[in-house]
């Protein structure tokens, strides 16, 4: 029986490629005293890997070289060395891009996949869930009848965040790229409305999506979006920086433009990671599981099959090929 | 006796100039019931004025062509038919640039000036030393030991701003064009060091001068400063964004490329107007008498003579040529 991993090969230069990864066999880790094996059964894919293949300063070290892509994935306990896991139980780890990941059980979190499936804890009810729903309680911090933007708006963080505007009161106003997506944003989460950023002229789209203006905006995206939306915000809107996943591939950032709108509306713009709510999780996981029991919070898989798809899928996922929470199905 | 007034001729396209300007006389105004007629000894020139030389949107409504220019004066009460205000107060007044105004008493504010110059309320007392104290206090809320950063350093807000900063404990560092500001910030106003922008390679020059990164920036220029300031900013860093004077007589606005650092330190970057916190002006008004009395707050003012020359003040302002507050002085 033998690991199969996916380590970084090199760094990119502007778009990720697959000669970027290298596919890697080595045997299954044995775990030593207070570690854990696991069965990775799901691994996730999010934006934020772009940011890892990189030496540029950022939340934490990149991937050296060499070394397994970072990643969450979810699976199951197959040998315990330490005593708060029994083999059979679910849980999610920070594997990276492998079939198996031996490591302290403190670095794992044991979930409750009797209710909904275990890929869930990946998405809505994991890492991008969460990130929705601090962006949202603590930056955007919209009031009922408010209008909220998201962008990338049919995707892990943004299907959840104005699912999260509706839930509390307010229009929910997506951007998403082709019509598809927009139909399901609207017709499948419930949003108010969903503008195609593809579709041309995204300013007066969106302002006649968005007739009161903009009240706070969830940003996925950044760069001509972020700018176009800054255009239509009310005085002290909220904006929070998730994401800008449209930077992530240029050599030169966009150049945001719109900072008198910032001045003249005293708009507050406010970077978020969502590892600064760690003491929170318990609070998001169980409201955003009651939304999910409850049928509000509705959730849609982009599923690749075979831990050999995952550079591809990676590489989807940052030109917006995907369509929902993307996952690699890995047994 | 005649009222003198200055008059906007023209929309500017990019920089003022002296055309956009007309002088014209008229009758000293009669106050009717509730009003009261001041006669002002000192105009105020500020940025500001800039953006309502415009049609575009702005805090408020732009001034029109053939009204007069807007403006706040010192000056004293001549005539009142309100309780509130007698022959030879002091007041501060929003009168525009002209010598003489009448309006309602509720519009201005008597000062005392028996302990410092009348002037003094149009600057470090006035309107920029409000904006620096609650831009500092409620944005920036910088902690001793904190390093905090300022453009437009020897103006009439960033002066006040690196004082502040001083007195609670910080590392100030300003951001000043030409070695005769820069000097005067550091020797006169007791920064810690000042950067002349003009000098080049801004980027290394605040590095050296911020060996422990910036916590808070207090931006009254925007564009490449900003830019500048935010690679160098530390995890939950704070802007308050009071001023983009380098957008101001530009046709298209600076691109802004450094989101990335705000998304990954998780910077918060707010526009601020000061009219916000007109409540609590009180607390400001005495914060900053008892810095000035203790002479921790040191102030100056660059003062031309005679309201005909207001054009050429705020044309040279807006270039960074004046050196201090920029006052008219009108008697």
């Amino acid at each position: 029986m033998d690991n199969k991993r996916i380590v970084l090969a090199s760094y990119p230069e502007a778009w990720v490629t697959e000669a970027n990864f290298r596919a890697e066999t080595a045997p299954v880790p044995k775990p030593a005293e207070g570690e854990v094996l696991v069965k990775n059964h799901w691994l996730s894919l999010d934006p934020y890997m772009r940011g890892r293949m990189s030496q540029q300063k950022s939340y934490v070290k990149g991937v050296e070289i060499g070394e397994v892509m970072t990643g969450e994935t979810a699976g199951e306990v197959v040998e315990s060395k330490h005593p708060g896991f029994k083999p059979g139980d679910k849980v999610t780890a920070p594997s990276g891009w492998q079939l198996y990941w031996s490591g302290k059980g403190e670095l794992l979190t044991k979930v409750d996949a009797s209710k909904v499936s275990l890929s869930y804890f990946l998405g809505c009810l994991g890492m991008p869930g969460r990130t929705a729903y601090f962006g949202m309680k603590d930056i955007c911090a919209p009031k009922p009848g408010e209008t909220v933007v998201v962008s990338a708006a049919s995707g892990a963080v943004g299907s959840v965040v104005g699912q999260l505007a509706k839930a509390w009161g307010c229009r929910a106003v997506g951007i998403a790229g082709g019509k598809t997506k927009c139909d399901y944003v609207v017709k499948e989460l419930g949003f108010d409305a969903c503008v195609d950023y593809k579709a041309g002229d995204l300013y007066n789209q969106l302002k006649v999506a968005c007739p009161k203006g903009v009240d706070a905006d969830f940003e996925n995206v950044g760069g001509e979006i972020l700018d176009t939306v800054l255009r239509l915000m009310n005085v002290r809107g909220r904006v929070a920086i998730c994401g800008l996943i449209s930077d992530y591939n240029t050599k030169e950032p966009y150049g945001v433009k719109m900072f008198r709108s910032i001045l003249v509306n005293r708009i507050k713009v406010q970077g978020m990671i969502v590892f600064d709510w760690l003491q929170r999780y318990p609070e998001a996981n169980q409201a955003l599981l009651d939304l999910v029991l409850a049928g509000k919070l509705k959730y849609r898989e982009s599923v690749l099959q075979g831990l050999e798809n995952a550079p591809k899928g990676l590489i989807g996922l940052l030109k917006g090929e995907n369509f929902g929470k993307q996952l690699v199905k890995l047994t």
